[in-house]
């Protein structure tokens, strides 16, 4: 018997490329604003605006996209045109639609791990978005259950965990956010491999648990998992 | 015992209004965009973008927010101002915010029924508004469980019973749209309420069963379910 009963992973930037897809967005729409401000000035603007509007509309495009909106209007002070609103929401709609760029090692890994493992996807964000691109990812046969989640708090994997009847200890997640996927799994007494990557979000940002913190590993790629799980099941 | 193990409700038009306030909210913006189109134009392109865009942005407040700034820029041919996208943003951020209203006899039912019945709430919808709408109304202590979903096929409520391990024939599903609270759970062999709305949207309209069919009932208001309850009850 393997020492795991479930493995979930992260969906943006633990399998495929998220974070990078905004801020190219925002540098294209940050280059449309330059007759109204300086460069720094519109940068942080944009993401002041994007911060203050989280509390009404959470995360994902469609967000990004209102809050782009509101920013541009701002800086654009009475000279921003519809035109240029119009295509702040066709770059939303660019991001929505265009192909899922998967994160290296991520294909082999899931092929490998899923004759081994349960796998599930556990992430948070817009349903409609989160579940548009597991469908698009093209691995969504490999995963027993997809939980979308509000947030990731540790009763979140709690309530997830007795519903799919798991024993904590008997858990490992898998992720890019301290802050989501790790620490409040090993509240829990579960297991969580962190991956970070490039362009972790400001507000996932915490402290990285000591490497003396029981059922905590961290690893620089994917790729690395298997062995890793090797590692563990041989004792 | 009693004959149901579980009875779930929709969320919007079943238990609180909400396609009222897109209504009355697309009323105000039709409103201000009386000085570009006559105003049947104007209703019928802001519901075609609506439509058009669902393929993109899902349902929800931010996904209706775009769809009436892009109809807006393109009824207003290049008059439209971006203060006036602004206060399209300030009316989404308005139904984002504003109290839920419960509908008709929804307290006192919902406190009857949670005597004697686990209560869930099924929805689909965005996630984030989803819950902050449960929240906000006031009523979520009442429900054992919270199913938020992208869509209701005989599948959704399928994958849903299983995972609670409840057998369909002992599970009421209690809604305003027979094509996503009724029709999907009765295929499941499970029992259905369904109450109309005076304003359930078009994407939503099917046949109404016949009255002969096994596990339908259809009511007036919510406030007749605990006497058909005990109707069944009695058998």
């Amino acid at each position: 018997m393997s020492v795991f009963d479930l493995i979930a992973f992260d969906a943006d930037d633990t399998l495929w490329y998220y974070e990078r897809l905004f801020a190219e967005t925002q540098a294209k729409i940050a280059k449309l604003l330059t007759p109204f401000e300086n460069p720094e000035k519109i940068d942080r603007h944009l993401s002041q605006v994007e911060i203050r509007n989280i509390q009404f509309y959470g995360y994902g495009v469609k967000s990004f996209a209102l809050s782009m909106i509101e920013a541009a209007i701002e800086l654009g002070n009475g000279r921003l045109s519809t035109k240029q609103v119009q295509s702040i929401i066709d770059h939303a709609k660019d991001m929505m639609t265009r192909d899922i760029q998967l994160m290296d090692y991520v294909p082999e890994t899931i092929s490998e791990l899923v004759k081994i493992y349960p796998l599930a996807i556990i992430t948070k964000g817009d349903l409609f978005e989160q579940e548009k691109k597991i469908t698009r990812s093209g691995l969504k046969s490999h995963f027993r259950q997809v939980e979308i989640v509000g947030q990731k708090t540790p009763e979140t994997y709690a309530h997830i965990l007795k519903k799919l009847n798991i024993a904590p200890e008997r858990f490992l997640m898998v992720g890019n956010s301290l802050r989501s996927d790790i620490l409040p799994v090993l509240e829990l007494g579960s297991h969580a491999v962190y991956i970070p990557s490039d362009t972790t979000w400001v507000h996932e940002e915490a402290d990285v648990p000591s490497s003396e913190q029981v059922g905590f590993y961290q690893l620089g790629h994917i790729g690395e998992l298997p062995a890793l799980l090797e590692g563990i099941e041989a004792g």
